[in-house]
């Protein structure tokens, strides 16, 4: 099952001709799952290989205009472009509280009428089938999505508002049948098979009994992908638990480590910042976005501007060699699937 | 005094990589006037040769999304990008009832507390000095602007929702002194033709009165721009009088003249529908915008789409041979003072 990020949006504060504003796509099988949704975010879908009308689910990790301003125009669009079909999944919104409100005014102010579903603030008479979801309290995390493939977790970090991480994890599969072991106890190639792999024991002719765990290797482990909004660091135990050997790791990478004490009064990090969490969590691929619009490439540097080669190697020189990436708008990135 | 016009955005509906949604901005003397604010418009801003800090006053012809969804963002990065200035006045904001609520709300949720002078619906213990404008009954227009040298109307324009044009007009300059006229009756080049310039009458030696009248040729009229939103014809009788000899006529043109009947179910023009209120009011150029993204040049057509060149030869065939311009992204429109 294919899965990878593209990123629609790099850029902090606002957005530029060269980095727009916060999103990012991370797509499973076709389907699109939208983070943040800064102004633009429907033109940068129109720049890209995505298609818009391929989201179904939006998750806003904080209420700073960079992050959620795109959202009208975005819903308006695909209600505009999308024929009426009783059989398409309205699309699925997760936010902070006052989001709802927000969307909710912006498209009746602009005729808009049509929505429902809406997972966010008040419950009022008109969208009775949004929701509140509750803290954990164990676990210290909100369950926004299980499904019998994956789960999906958002936990608190610190920002100047309430800003949210998540956790997007496959469940583990089935482990391979071991053939060789099979053979050896006279089960022969067939629909037994098919029952042990789906968790069923079986009895062979000679009365022997033959459970699934005997056969099947271990589980193979689902992929893990963790989108951090805007933060100064994680509130609480969860996020590390949540974020322990993640397969690609999303951290912004505001300000570079000469202006930590700035970034850090803003509510942002520095690349050394991004990378200790990503070392304490063991994360396989750190990659970096939300970087203020002054870091460019070298060659497009103009007055004022630093070279964002710059911030790459700040984070490297805190994860041992291991390579860091620096977000680009349009770059996607693959996370294959385990074997 | 230099004046033109450039268009930030000239597409329908929803911003397109090559047409962004609706902006355009009317600059006299290097101070920008704003006209809608479609998503985007910040980073139009940034791709054109105009600053968006130079924006003094902002005008929103009606509030359908891709008029004005990109005001959040574009105010946040104003407030951004500026420094504390106690000289440098606000930005001024006119639009229909419901705007003000929605940029309050938009700013509050995004943190943005620091607006106070926003003209337009109720009245708020935090927006004081916002106005609800009347409706002169007797022009059938609203004023919105009046200085030494200009004056800003708004007239009602009909659309599925409150939709309003705005004409810019400048007030009649002083004519020139009539030299030989003065050199007839004696009066020598000195301070006495700047008191008959200013308006003041002059007494010769000989005891002659001379009035500013009698040496002064016709004022030189003001240039007048007409910038309609979205419409389908307008309201009562105010708009031909106000746009009558335009220097230019702004004018929507969504559909072609095939598609009128559509365009005047959806409260939208065609060039054929732009030309007959052009020629009404004898204006000197037309330029048409808000096209359909379907609208392309005949080198950028996909499957569906229709040479934007087709609605030219439409509007230009109502016109008698009179050239009309399609406005595209980032085109500038000077217009001279008159002699």
């Amino acid at each position: 099952m294919s899965m990878d990020i593209t990123f629609l949006g790099t850029g902090s504060a606002y957005p530029s001709p060269t980095r727009g504003a916060s999103a990012l796509v991370l797509r499973r099988e076709g389907e699109c799952w939208l983070f943040d949704c800064g102004e633009g975010t429907q033109t940068q879908f129109m720049k890209s290989h995505l298609k818009a009308g391929r989201v179904t689910k939006i998750f806003i990790t904080h209420l700073h205009g960079d992050h959620f301003f795109g959202l009208p125009g975005l819903l308006c669009t695909l209600s505009l472009q999308s024929s009426p079909d009783a059989n398409k999944p309205p699309v699925d919104i997760y936010g902070p509280l006052g989001l709802r409100n927000f969307i909710r005014r912006s498209m009746e102010l602009s005729q808009f009428k049509e929505f429902s579903c809406l997972d966010g603030d008040e419950v009022s008479p008109q969208g009775a089938q949004g929701r509140i979801l509750q803290l954990d309290p164990v676990e210290n995390s909100y369950l926004l999505v299980e499904d019998e493939q994956l789960v999906l977790k958002a936990f608190r970090l610190f920002h100047r508002i309430p800003s949210f991480g998540f956790v997007v994890e496959e469940k583990p599969r089935t482990g391979k049948l071991n053939v060789q072991k099979l053979k050896d106890l006279g089960v022969q190639p067939g629909p037994l098979y098919g029952k042990l792999k789906d968790g069923t024991a079986i009895v062979l002719e000679n009365g022997v009994t033959i459970s699934p765990s005997d056969v099947l290797e271990d589980p193979i482990p689902g992929r893990k992908i963790c989108i951090l909004g805007d933060c100064s660091g994680v509130v609480g135990d969860a996020a590390v638990k949540l974020c322990c050997e993640a397969d690609v790791l999303i951290h912004e990478a505001t300000l570079d480590d000469t202006q930590e004490e700035k970034a850090r009064e803003h509510g942002h990090s520095t690349p050394k910042m991004a990378s200790e969490f990503a070392k304490l969590c063991k994360v396989k691929k750190l990659v970096l976005t939300h970087f203020s619009q002054r870091y460019k490439p070298a060659a497009q540097r103009g007055e004022g501007d630093t070279d964002i080669a710059e911030l790459k190697r700040q984070a490297e020189s805190v994860l041992d060699g291991q390579e860091v990436t620096l977000a680009e708008d349009f770059m996607t990135i693959e996370i294959p699937m385990k074997k």
